[in-house]
């Protein structure tokens, strides 16, 4: 299978380039972050593209680490801004160390990124940088938006999918595009992947709502209904105000598993669970309807199309 | 006046290239720690390395900003790690807004400083690019030296002067340098401008001790003996450790205005005032002698020479 392999390939490139550096208490911090694991699914996207455009995934690596690392600058500061403790099981960096070593190791972490595209030598490394920094920018938006949503009282769904898209799926687009650029592909392909990325992006996010309301607990090894005990403003709450649901009648309850199962029965009724299903059904649809278009201008998606299912929860 | 000509040339294209976009949340700080001032000390140095070898204020400008969009990311961060909540008698970033908005928009700030360089079109500015990423590295390893000192017992000269030349220095030698790169100079005038700016950074740091410690608050607009009663690990601190100051004597008075003219009075009768003043004059001394051999390589050094009186202090 393609993405054990490239999973396995970059961990191994990961472990020749440990952050390493004096002093001590900022690269330690560095290093902790990159080895807590996760699916790597950034790089894996970025030598996925290459390979499919004709290059190599090694020809990649330096790209789809500065993928994961920026990745990795993003978690470390947004697990400060959302005073989040554990990170996989393990203490968050701020936790383990302290906010001002997390701030640090975090901006570093970002310089790092820009020098691993630095150290790439192809001809399209300007390129890279360009779609890169306008992608880091986007990011910091989506967390602002994120940030910004949770005190407003009303969120158009426009909005919450424009927030997600910057949030999470422009850099699973960067990651993907800035592969075939690796390999020279034409911009037709690297617009189209970059959308297909987005695409399974969304849909990621979708089921990842959809896991948090419905999903069961044990098989997702979130606690069922965070998202609802936190009031968060996610694609099932935006839309279930959209329909009127009456809140007062979560609002009331303070036992708050009591109100996981209140608002759960409430969006059945109203739907809302086939509703999300149907959403992510049509970013997963428009996934495919990219890949198959692809497949015309003779790109191999097969590798595309188990990273699809793989995000969408079908295998692992 | 060199200096005030080219203060106005880039203040003028900040307005221009002032921040701005969606979230306001996130620009609008951006913005705010750009216009708060300030001496522009890096973009100063960075368009006065192009004129003297032979290239323009203008042309440089893309650099010079983003040395001065870099300096104000350090700040807003450094503003949450150090807990300030004032920056030139104005509320700092995370203290008008908040922690996690400070965050982002440093975060923000440092990808704008890059996107800047990105967007010159001079040959040497993968080299920039460079040292740039170098400088933003070392800034971030000599603050978290500064934060580990806080901690610590003891501290050698050695490591306050390889910290100080870190957090602050370098980015005035990344400042100089890059603006003779942008006029294609020769590698042996590149390093000599960046030691010299080196020698200037380390200067104004000597003397910023020494009005800490012995200046008129009066004139430094700072509270003197600031350092002092924060008991920080400046050069006179950890002088005066290595010879053997009594600091039981101090540390015993709690009246803290009181511990400044106790702590005041003993390090003049063990001659540190002298001999800070002797070291401040050594780097200047390394200053002027980088400036005189870069004559005779045919670089016009006027510039330079106001900008080390400018910065010990000597105008303005």
């Amino acid at each position: 299978m393609s993405i054990s392999r490239l999973h396995g390939l970059y961990v191994e490139y990961l472990q020749k380039n440990a952050f390493q550096g004096h002093p001590k208490n900022l690269y330690d911090p560095m290093r902790y972050i990159m080895e807590l694991g996760g699916k790597r699914i950034r790089p894996i996207l970025c030598m996925t593209g290459s390979e499919i455009c004709g290059g190599t995934a090694e020809m990649a690596l330096p790209i789809a680490h500065a993928m994961e690392v920026f990745h990795n600058f993003s978690l470390v500061h947004d697990d400060i801004m959302d005073r989040a403790d554990q990170r996989r099981g393990l203490p968050t960096v701020h936790k383990k160390w302290n906010e001002p070593t997390a701030i640090l190791a975090g901006d570093n972490l970002l310089v790092k990124a820009y020098e691993s595209i630095l150290s790439f030598g192809g001809e399209q490394r300007d390129a890279i940088l360009g779609l890169f920094s306008k992608t880091a920018t986007e990011v910091c938006e989506g967390q602002q938006d994120d940030m910004d949503f949770a005190e407003r009282n009303e969120v158009s769904e426009a909005e919450y999918l424009q927030m997600i898209q910057f949030k999470t799926a422009v850099l699973l687009g960067c990651s993907l595009a800035s592969g075939a650029m690796v390999a020279n592909a034409k911009q037709e392909i690297i617009d189209g992947l970059y959308e297909f990325a987005i695409a399974i992006g969304m849909n990621f996010q979708m089921m990842d709502d959809y896991l948090d309301a419905f999903g069961d607990a044990g098989k997702t090894g979130k606690i069922s209904g965070g998202d609802i005990m936190e009031g968060k403003k996610t694609w099932l709450y935006i839309k279930s105000m959209e329909m009127h649901a009456d809140t007062t009648l979560w609002f009331n309850e303070t036992d708050l598993s009591k109100r996981v199962t209140l608002v759960q029965k409430q969006w059945i009724e109203m739907g809302l669970d086939q509703l999300i299903l149907a959403k992510s059904k049509e970013y997963n649809q428009r996934g495919l309807d990219i890949l198959s278009s692809l497949s015309t201008m003779g790109v191999k998606t097969d590798g595309l199309l188990e990273i699809l299912d793989f995000l969408a929860g079908r295998t692992h």
